[in-house]
């Protein structure tokens, strides 16, 4: 509905990025400027911090930190794992968030996150439609994984590939310093969809990528994998880099934590190590070569000193895209991008239905999968590239970057 | 002896650093401008390459590729851990050298590393003298471990320790995301002295920093650590942030890996991780919090992108001054630096003799050990905060590094 006057909610939810405090400026800073928008919310912990009244007023902070939001990783108002039941279900959290919507006169909702928390926005988006309390809703997409359906990509997925090739460019040159053989296998994150593993192949644009990589889109054998390992080995002096996904399964869905245990000896102990740690020593026992397993673990989405400028901007002004759709009366929808590289590469916002969005997770298309399972095709390349152009980070003080320091003004019950 | 003309020989010897090519490149570009250098070579993979004459001829580079030699990681012409016999014992490739450096009339001999490879240098120092052979022969200092005798600090160390405070503060942000408590337990390199340990102390100046740190130079036990790591918990939330030394070690100088196993039946089989995962899965069994258990493995030592542009600087003047000091007669030396910070921060380039500098280590000084062994004092910061100042990588390409790309063109035999 258009001309609505009232406050706005925003609240972060999932796995924090690199960019998605920068999705959070773009709203804050948009919001703060409309004047329809009565008063600006920054909810602690996304849904939690409504349904338990706490959430920071915005306009009690400075706008030289908003404006660090951008370069600032993690989720400065910190973040959530919190699923609706269905309404059908269970309508207490529902009622109460109705209610404190109406006692703050919350006329503007923005959730930012992945599948889950878009899930989440929907059902909110539908429960206060339902109930007849005007808001417009509008989701901000983010997820370092880029498995959101609809959209081209995700804010927070290109500066954790560009942490991805970077890094591996570095480990690339270090792994094969020695003349004596040895084998890197690198492990990173995304449970189902490849697109993060898929990153490593854009080191391969420099000559410094992976010799093999393995995605979670194709199943996994480990008889093959040894032997994969063994071929490259052979032409290259013991050396190789591996690049496997967290979440790569065998032909039944097992993960290669679940079917390694049984299917070898070799395996049968508990594990604490990840994937990479299973394989490395895999290797080194049947093929008999050094290994090192190397985990990009948190820092993956956390390496904001490596963000990509192209990401920041991207995801700033998908926030502000948001603030801008809604006040022009429109609700119960998620921004996407839409994108078009045949000419350069140009990148523009519009909407889509919240349904749409929940849910629905977005493969590595099979046929950018090539090498037997083991490489990425031109596709991937011309679709990733453009995502991780520029450099964009926080200004440094002390040798160290300044992050954002946000007050946290509750705002008053 | 002053005046010699003829080659110039330099080797990369022990683990690489993002800044080991900074030396390559000030060594490089001072031979060539150097009249009485008549050539400069390269060994592939340190003392190996001149074992087996294979050298590079620098002259065949171009001069942008030595350039940006400066931002690229590891060694650029391979690394080797290589100890020579002692000549007594075996003077095999005392004899072999000898034939090369008269083959290739080398009579300037650099080499770049830590420890052992000075222990190298000076073994061929002495041998050279002794064989009638004028050589001048100077060290150049390389290790992230920061552990030379002598030298105020070591090029690499800089770029490692702002690796980890960088990164650190990024993993502090992303650690404490969510509303429900986790223990992290970074683990960092340095197996006996704990300089790139406390570097996570400097993340600690921007409030981002580890709630406790372990040095190798303090003995390790289990239960005080399950005790301090509990009362941080207490009253955090459960919300915890460790870093550990891959070499903590208890009383008896076992490493962890070795007593924990033996100490308490939870880690009663062989163990695939390292220190982290160990203590991790500790703190999980025994005190029943959310753990994760993070290496920050080789990207520590090859993170040229996060590189301090004062050490960037130090390592190529440090190699700068051993070939000018080695023109103006100088041999059987380290070049050290000898660092005032009462007024600002100055770095002077002198030199010390060889054997001084082979086989000691230098530790933390347990008077900057505080915290009943969890913390660093105020005297490590000012230590260590004026070598992590400035930004210098490798320009833009792709939106990924460019790094260099040698010809590496054997020398003619």
């Amino acid at each position: 509905m258009k001309g609505l006057k009232g406050a706005c909610m925003f609240g972060q939810s999932g796995g924090p990025t690199s960019v998605i405090n920068s999705s959070a400026a773009g709203v804050f800073i948009e919001a703060l400027a409309q004047e329809n928008i009565t008063a600006v919310y920054g909810a602690a912990h996304g849904i939690r911090g409504i349904l338990h009244e706490e959430f920071y007023d915005i306009s009690k902070e400075d706008p030289n930190e908003l404006e660090l939001l951008k370069y600032t990783p993690s989720s400065a108002l910190g973040s959530v794992r919190y699923k609706l039941k269905d309404v059908g279900v269970d309508d207490t959290d529902y009622k109460r968030l109705l209610e404190v919507f109406r006692k703050y006169n919350i006329r503007y909702f923005f959730y930012n996150g992945g599948n889950d928390s878009m899930d989440t926005c929907n059902k909110i988006s539908k429960y206060m439609k339902v109930s007849g309390w005007d808001c417009n809703v509008i989701g901000v997409p983010k997820t370092i994984d880029n498995d959101l359906f609809g959209t081209d990509h995700c804010p927070g997925y290109a500066s954790a590939a560009k942490y991805i090739a970077t890094t591996l460019m570095e480990l690339n040159l270090d792994a094969k310093v020695y003349d004596t053989g040895m084998v890197a296998v690198i492990e990173i994150m995304g449970r189902n969809a490849g697109w993060l593993t898929a990153a490593a192949a854009l080191a391969g644009v420099k000559g410094l990528g992976a010799d093999l990589i393995y995605l979670p889109e194709t199943p996994f054998e480990l008889d093959k994998f040894l032997n994969d390992v063994k071929e490259v080995c052979k032409n290259n002096g013991n050396k190789c880099i591996v690049v496997v996904s967290e979440g790569i399964k065998n032909k039944e869905g097992k993960y290669v934590g679940e079917f390694a245990a049984s299917a070898t000896d070799l395996f049968g102990h508990a594990q604490l190590g990840g994937i990479a740690s299973i394989l490395a020593s895999a290797i080194k026992i049947e093929l008999g070569i050094k290994t090192r397993a190397i985990e990009f673990s948190l820092m993956q989405r956390c390496g904001a000193h490596l963000a990509s400028k192209t990401d920041v901007e991207e995801a700033f002004l998908a926030g502000e895209a948001a603030v801008k759709f809604a006040c022009d009366g429109e609700t119960d929808k998620m921004v996407i991008f839409k994108c078009d590289r045949s000419n350069g590469y140009k990148c523009e916002y519009v909407l889509m239905p919240l349904e749409l969005a929940a849910n629905t997770e977005k493969k590595v298309p099979s046929e950018w999968i090539i090498n037997n399972g083991t490489g990425l095709s031109q596709e991937f390349i011309d679709y990733a590239l453009p995502l991780i152009q520029g450099d964009a980070k926080a200004p440094l003080e002390d040798g160290l970057p300044r992050f954002a320091k946000l007050k946290k003004v509750l705002a008053t019950k």
